[in-house]
């Protein structure tokens, strides 16, 4: 498993991975048949720092780092995450994470915030458990999925 | 007082506000220094509903309102608020306060959240409670202060 920085050369590849996320209406809060130009100006905007995680030259993840709050608040890092539903159980979300927090460190961030981590998420609240998140907050019914209506979500946070 | 939409000709009077309240430091995560171009930018940007507070025809109070996160969490709105220093004590924080969960009700949201309500910033957190904001979350750490250094901040909600 390789971790690295995204290229522009990437975005096919991310987008492909971003509309199978959000088919599952899981973990982002983006709806399902969300366009790709609306997911990709959302991911690899230039505020954000983009990574890819490449299992035998292909594309199977990704994940973005960038200031939660401007000013003030820019010491903690918001991240977000994905990774396609075909390549599940490979480690490749820990893997991930791991790495980001690395990074966020060697991009001098103090700390990580995940605003909208929805509860009935659990494998992904799990995982953020493991790499030393807590819950900081939850919120109620911010989040309006079809399956299950409106559902709390967490905010997570740890220091780097 | 009157509460009103904002139009281009308030802008002026928008950065005169933003300008004395990052002078404090005490309630919005821009330094003090922030430009107008930066401060007008993020305050009337187009996916935003700006208002207004007059008294005898000065603007001596703004708030907008915003999608909190894009499509599923749409439903939820956020908020910001700036009063003059000059003018405290005259209610406008309260009565912009009510107003905007008149507005954001009449706009269709279901709750409004505010992301980064500073612990320190007391009156702030008292107004908000009184007007049935409820403390979702406290986040450690997540504004750095020029007096106070890193400080914690609230996440605070309600239903509309």
């Amino acid at each position: 498993m390789l971790i690295r920085k995204a290229t522009d050369k990437d975005q096919e590849a991310i987008w492909e991975i971003a509309r199978e996320v959000i088919a599952t209406a899981e973990g982002l809060v983006f709806y399902p048949d969300s366009s790709k130009e609306k997911m990709l100006d959302f991911w690899c905007n230039p505020k954000r720092h983009v990574y890819v995680t490449e299992i035998e030259g292909e594309v199977l993840g990704t994940y973005f780092l960038c200031d939660n709050q401007p000013d003030m608040g820019s010491h903690v890092a918001n991240g977000g995450y994905m990774t396609h539903p075909k390549a599940g159980g490979k480690g490749i979300g820990y893997a991930m994470g791991e790495h980001s927090i690395e990074e966020a460190r060697r991009l001098g961030y103090r700390s990580m915030q995940f605003n909208i981590v929805f509860k009935s998420n659990e494998r992904a609240v799990r995982l953020w458990q493991k790499l030393g998140f807590e819950i900081v907050g939850e919120l109620p019914e911010v989040v309006d999925l079809p399956n299950l209506g409106l559902t709390n979500a967490y905010v997570m946070w740890r220091r780097v």
